[in-house]
């Protein structure tokens, strides 16, 4: 049996390793040339993802075999697309990616072949679009081949792990095409889910995402009643939580592809049924995690007031730039805007961050600052406001 | 050593019986005569409270004495309040009763004495109101008494095992109020938590509330989606939730004495402030809460418009009226709303619930109606839509 992954990203790449790991045998595609050179050479293009180096190392060019050009994966049985989904100016999916990714698929899928979509997408989207864009480039009908969802629910630096313990679940767009997705899936998941259909996979994935955005929200706002009314947050947290409650981490917002991502899929699809009252909470919560840098700019203007001197000539530095903590990734990153947002305001705002040299900062438009060089010091990651 | 309790009701009267049970003399005090005759005849008011009748059978009389009158408690080292707190039509707080109960106890308070709030209450209620009230009737200073909060964390029900095992947060006023506090839940109270002040011990409490309302406003939103876009919510929610994924269950809304009120604290007081922003979510969710009502009243006509009669005639059982399963509680009830809302619109409902007779539906302005007499049947419980 042989296997294409379409997509050797962050979420690609751990899982095609994976199921080479299982002893499958896997075409990895990727438009990315210098990136299938590196993995055929045996050498990881995400070093910070643990345990993939080992894999790469012992599968690549082997058993994995990565190639910016789909017809070398013509002979596989089971294509499992994993192509980001992003959104555009208005909050809408951007389908281009996915719909060149299908209907390239499209064009060498045989009677009988599997596809599974793992990127995440707007419910409903596997049953419809996917499906129109295979059935339009192949010229086969539904039922000649099988079409499933199954939601990568990795995590950057987690990936290989997350795949071989946390529970996955897979459902097709027919009980046939969920079945033969399940079948292939055990081969390399042990812990897997068959739910009752494509959509029902794609509506989990979404509302997991859901639950975190609205939670970090509240997170946030109780955040921000509690500098407001003079209480420590995490000391109330720490014991507010247990068994039933889980209070999460403030923050200067939420980024990355995902939780500021999923929540969109269904605010659009309630707006454009004309439900707008079906989505109120998700919209609020994305909003008021968006607006958290105003608020962090506000108590670091005032925190700037406090020099004898000029605003902007308080030499302020925004430490951490990066979504997350330890990862090298912008998108979307809050801390990214916030630094922006304060050099838009006319202030002296360098930034600093260990995964990035000061080069690359420049390249992002922002000036370079040690800590130590700052008169007031914004940690993003422990939202702690230092003062030289 | 003598321990008062003031307020016998859901919550009172487990912790009275707790206290006693540890060894302790409890003199408690409710207004309510006939109760604490019960209590000193070994009768249990509060028979739904698993393991209170034992308590009571045992201490009632004896090491719990009953009365109505605080003068029976001037004897006592320590004064705990756990009388509730109300909302007026603006949602604001109406301290009127546990105003009169400080103003009592400060009549009879002596040096040393200490005195301890249970009930959940706006931060900052302990520090200012509470020590206002007793130091004006009491002529005393606080230093010469001692004064902390303790929020109850109990569930109708479960009242006696959550104490007993359930983590107990206390904060005093001042540090020796805490400290003292702390010596006294000591004695009945094993899992216990000493926290910085009286004002977090009362955010504490506040922001637990906030998350659950918060939650169940999410579950609510994202059931509705889920009907609109055609998957089972509860499936997807099954494998949705994991160790880091709580979605709740969805309903007609939140009701009952907690988790309708408490978030309002936090509202009315940012509102107070002219910070509107900063409780913004709360706000978006307990309204969202609230209008589920809405909803299933939408739902329920849209199944009476299939019958082949007037509106008006189709026979309507709402099953469950309490504001939850297996209590006898109609406070906030949204169940209850739901009922009334539909009676409004003149159509024909009964309603029927286990905890209630055909007689005390009655006296709420109702109908009873048995389920199988219905032509359509919800189950405010299961938000079960049953049709003949």
């Amino acid at each position: 049996m042989r296997v294409a992954v379409i997509g050797l990203g962050k979420a690609g790449l751990p899982l095609a390793a994976v199921i080479a790991d299982s002893g499958v045998e896997v075409i990895g595609v990727d438009l990315d040339k210098r990136k299938c050179e590196m993995i055929n050479s045996g050498e990881n293009p995400i070093p910070e993802e643990s345990g993939l180096d080992d894999l790469i190392k012992k599968y690549g060019g082997k058993l994995l075999k990565a190639t910016p050009d789909y017809t070398e994966a013509k002979d596989c049985k089971a294509y499992i697309v994993i192509t980001p989904l992003y959104l555009d100016e208005n909050k809408n999916p951007e389908f281009c990616t996915l719909e060149s990714a299908f209907r390239s698929i499209g064009k060498i899928l045989k009677r009988g072949d599997l596809v599974v979509l793992e990127t995440t997408v707007p419910p409903g989207t596997t049953d419809n679009l996917v499906k129109r864009w295979l059935e339009e480039e192949s010229g086969l009908k539904l039922g000649e081949f099988y079409l499933a969802y199954s939601p990568e629910r990795i995590m950057t630096g987690y990936s290989i792990s997350r795949l071989k313990e946390f529970p996955k679940v897979v459902g097709g767009v027919d009980d046939e095409s969920g079945r033969r997705a399940y079948e292939l899936y055990k081969r390399f998941v042990s812990n897997l889910i068959l739910v009752s259909s494509a959509k029902l996979a794609e509506f989990i994935k979404i509302i997991e995402g859901c639950y975190r955005d609205v939670n970090i929200a509240l997170a946030n706002e109780l955040f921000k009643i509690a500098e407001e009314i003079g209480v420590d947050f995490y000391e109330a947290r720490k014991y507010a939580n247990h068994e039933y409650c889980h209070i999460h981490l403030p923050s200067t917002g939420v980024g990355g592809h995902c939780i500021p991502v999923y929540p969109w899929f269904l605010i659009k699809e309630m707006e454009k049924r004309g439900k707008f009252e079906f989505a109120r909470l998700l919209r609020a919560a994305r909003e008021l995690n968006d607006e958290m840098v105003n608020y962090w700019v506000e108590k670091i203007v005032l925190e700037c007031l406090k020099f004898n001197k000029p605003l902007s000539e308080v030499k302020i530095c925004i430490k951490g730039i990066a979504f997350r903590k330890g990862v090298k990734e912008l998108y979307h990153s809050r801390n990214l805007a916030l630094a922006k947002l304060l050099a838009e305001k006319g202030l002296d705002v360098g930034v600093y961050d260990e995964m990035f040299t000061p080069e690359e900062v420049e390249e992002l438009g922002l000036k370079w600052r040690e800590p130590d060089e700052g008169d007031v010091v914004f940690d993003c990651f422990e939202l702690r406001l230092d003062v030289k």
